[in-house]
């Protein structure tokens, strides 16, 4: 069965659902975008990636689509025409349609938005049961991963890259130390309990899931340290494992072929899902 | 009047040139691109770009599009029908249409492949007589400069903050060296006669016509150094050039405020792009 999208305005089947091959998300990468994920037919963390979809465009001087303020409904819609239980809705803001030049658009250019859906029990994640494994890569993205682009090409080799190993994902590393994976950041538990995950920068995405696991973290009076740490402090963590929208927290028992702790997944990352899973449903809409 | 392009194997006009939004180089800047340049009617290094295009394909892993065979057919086509006499035809790749994943689609899914004209007379450049003037930014781009990707915001943002800047070009600062402009590559001359650009590597794109001017300026007996150099260096260079498919080799006359030689547009510039002219339309097809 056909799903319906959303493109500019209009709910379509995706069969008809184009864009103009001058659309600056085609050509140049000019174009943001956030998945949200749904669960038992509700979005989850609407209001925080809705936030930082407003900080992405802003950072790039780029206009709200002119939907802006309907993004509620018309992901409510989405999730009803296409009787979406469990899955995602990705949304994606492009510099809208101008013939190719460097320079923006003149002002005024309509930025273009699409949206689709993605069905997949986000629950039903088989790394839940048997953990992640995990190869690092050098991190050659470009410097500005706190703004969520659309320039996904080397994450999506990294991810080809992990493949042809034989494990789950790609970490990025970069000046020693671990960035994020390709696309979900990486925490570790230390030998004495603490967690650690990447402080924010510019070189890392700004998770939103992350954020909330932090507020699990408080809640559950972990301690929590926001730091660099290298690939040797993951390999000999007491556990480790990543937050994504969608993977929400999923355990990670490998990185280069070295086993972190008991080589499965431990008790800090199955107590940080459920009670970000109760927490997220509270506020889920 | 609107322009005739070629879309996935078919020749439509421009209001009609669609691609689906599930194509990867809407969704994920996976798609590699070449600009030819056209000359009273002729393609200007066409061998040179489809070497790239294909050096591009290979080291992402992407298939050549079906119509591979057929592209210089399909850029003389593009010319005639929309009756280019100068100006430049765009060309893009990308790894076609899938459900949004990090991992690359199935084998076999086929190749998107788009070509646009866009009609503007090379020859008749305002900077050839005033020079260009430029300021340095960080270069904040992707690690693989060598592989043509639509990973084009970064440039697109330094184009506007030379923009802001009343400028006409940024150059991309990296460790304390030029790597290159937003869309060229960048030249000195010192005040001893050698001409310095950048050597190659992952860090710099393969310019064709960087690489016809280093043949231009061995004709020339002109004395040359591939290697990186300072901003400062720049500025105190006896002249300073960007080459590329569509400026061909253009003068620059201010680096961050600071002028270059005298001011003005110096004899070798001029000299190296008469010559680049006389030999490259030798060989345009």
């Amino acid at each position: 069965m056909s799903r319906t999208v959303f493109v500019n305005g209009e709910f379509l089947p995706e069969e008809e659902a184009k864009v103009s091959i001058f659309d600056r998300g085609f050509l140049m990468a000019d174009a943001v975008y956030e998945v949200t994920t749904v669960l038992e037919g509700k979005l989850i963390a609407f209001d925080g990636h809705m936030v930082r979809l407003e900080r992405s465009l802003s950072e790039l001087g780029m206009d709200k689509p002119e939907w802006m303020d309907s993004l509620l409904d018309i992901h409510k819609k989405l999730v009803e025409e296409n009787s979406l239980e469990n899955g995602m809705i990705y949304l994606q803001v492009s510099r809208g349609v101008a013939d190719r030049d460097f320079a923006y658009p003149a002002e005024g250019t309509p930025t273009s938005l699409v949206l689709f859906t993605q069905a997949k029990n986000p629950l039903a994640n088989p790394m839940y049961e048997t953990g992640a494994r995990v190869i690092t890569v050098p991190d050659q993205r470009w410097g500005r991963r706190d703004i969520k682009t659309t320039q996904l090409l080397y994450p999506s080799m990294a991810k080809m890259m992990a493949k042809a190993e034989g494990v789950d994902d790609a970490w990025m590393e970069e000046e020693g130390f671990i960035n994020e994976g390709t696309s979900n950041n990486t925490w570790i538990v230390t030998k004495d309990g603490k967690l650690v995950t990447r402080h924010l920068s510019n070189s890392i995405l700004h998770g939103i899931t992350r954020k909330a696991v932090l507020r699990c973290a408080e809640l559950l009076q972990m301690e929590v340290e926001e730091r660099p740490y290298t690939k040797e402090e993951a390999a000999n963590a007491s556990e480790a494992f990543f937050t994504s929208a969608s993977a929400f927290v999923c355990p990670v028992v490998e990185i280069n072929g070295n086993t972190i702790g008991e080589g499965k997944p431990g008790p800090v990352v199955s107590q940080l899902r459920d009670i970000y899973l109760e927490e997220s449903m509270k506020e889920a809409v």
